[in-house]
């Protein structure tokens, strides 16, 4: 078993409980990363809806920070049990204490190899948003916690390579990053992959204006599009919006393939380094 | 009072609970509009969360079509009562069943005249997305329900004007959408406003493939940015990616001062026309 997996089980407790662990192997400076809570709490989900085992549509509002290294309780509620699609709630507590709240609609995402099965108008299959050119990994920046002047254990867990014009806090014109993503213990990526890795890279206003400090995500939402062929996963993130000192950030994920696999958007408070 | 402030209003029925109905003049064909059923549910957590009465970040997931003129419950949860926001969860009722389901971060909006109250970096006070150049309204082409076959009793509270580039349905060469749009009866836009405006013009695919048939709304998202100055608000529409029969459209709204007011994203069924 993979470390994420390993790190995403939970247990059944009975009357759609689990109980599970907050491993601190995903946490950013001393908090866990909201990725990696989102991928636990769904997981509780996956558990809930088997014949929907995949992630569609996932909004989460965080609550208060996770604790590393701790115990969790996912409670879990089936709203609507669908044919195509199921609907369903979760609650991440630590401590007796709420953690996030996740809405979402599970289902069963393909592969797009077989073409479309829907009923879509027959003109047009598809439509798409081109990956942007990148150089290949080996020329790329490994992220890293020096300039944010903290540790990033999640980097023991996921290989995070940042196109080289990029990564320069501060110095762009506009709030943006490009950067390559996978497990370092060779896991494959699928759609879990993806809500991990639509939060896990650094702030693309950095890019703009710096390392700023923390920024917390308030909400974030997560469109899972496809399932992701095997090998690196490519992210593009952009910030065009910070007003009253909340920013929205935009995400785009694309497989080995380059099939767009993931969209995300979060919410999050822009703070001030302490 | 104005209607859309009438036909939102809610009673407190106890426990968290509010009773109200559902009317038909915000149909669209047989169904009661998603933004039209949003506001309604987010209305009744207005009500419980008096210190944070605007509508920061609103997540639907849709479960089952409303019901026009059919009375409707709404059940709240206050799920963390914060300093700066509260989150809350809020579902709609009709004959007993769940219809749609809210996650909502709630709060209080600026107006954007005092400049910024946030402590984020000193540099930057604002990014924004700069208000397209657009035709004045009576320039524009009037929304209709013709080219549908449908009749859209949402025409009758809302005056909604289309870029006369973009009302070529199945001639646009991307999937594209402007347009003002304002109450009939002089009510001036609010933030609940935006919740309904998110959600009233014609889907923006219609520009690329025509008018396809029913796109039933599986999740919104509107994260509201400003409240808005009186008059015209213009929105910006557009879908990039369809995959399996599931489409993500992307909206923007500016208010008559060009200020960007709401950002908002859906994730729709592509349907055959029947």
């Amino acid at each position: 078993m993979s470390q994420f997996d390993d790190e995403t089980r939970l247990s059944p407790a009975g009357e759609g409980r689990y109980s599970g662990r907050v491993h601190s192997c995903y946490n950013i400076g001393g908090n866990p990363n909201g990725g990696y809570l989102m991928a636990l709490a769904v997981s509780a989900l996956r558990d809930r809806l088997p014949q929907h085992p995949d992630p569609v549509s996932i909004g989460i509002h965080y609550l208060r920070p996770g604790i590393g290294d701790e115990a969790c309780e996912v409670q879990t509620e089936v709203i609507r049990a669908g044919r195509s699609v199921s609907t369903a709630r979760a609650t991440l507590l630590q401590q007796g204490v709420a953690r996030l709240e996740v809405l979402a609609t599970m289902g069963a995402l393909g592969t797009g190899e077989s073409g479309t099965k829907s009923s879509e108008a027959d003109a047009v299959q598809r439509l798409t948003i081109p990956m942007p050119s990148m150089p290949p990994p080996e020329q790329c920046v490994a992220r890293s916690g020096a300039a944010q002047g903290i540790t990033i254990a999640l980097l023991d867990r996921l290989d995070i390579r940042l196109h080289p014009d990029d990564a320069k806090p501060g110095l762009l014109p506009e709030a943006r990053l490009r950067g390559w993503i996978r497990f370092l213990d060779g896991r494959e990526p699928d759609p879990f992959a993806s809500l991990l890795f639509a939060d896990a890279f650094p702030p693309a206003v950095f890019g703009l204006l710096g390392v700023v400090g923390w920024v917390p995500t308030i909400e974030l939402t997560v469109h899972l599009r496809s399932r992701p062929a095997p090998g690196w996963v490519l992210g593009q993130f952009s910030a065009r919006d910070l007003d009253d000192g909340r920013l929205i950030e935009d995400g785009l994920l694309w497989d080995s393939t380059g099939r767009l696999i993931a969209q995300c958007r979060q919410l999050a408070m822009l703070l001030k380094r302490s």
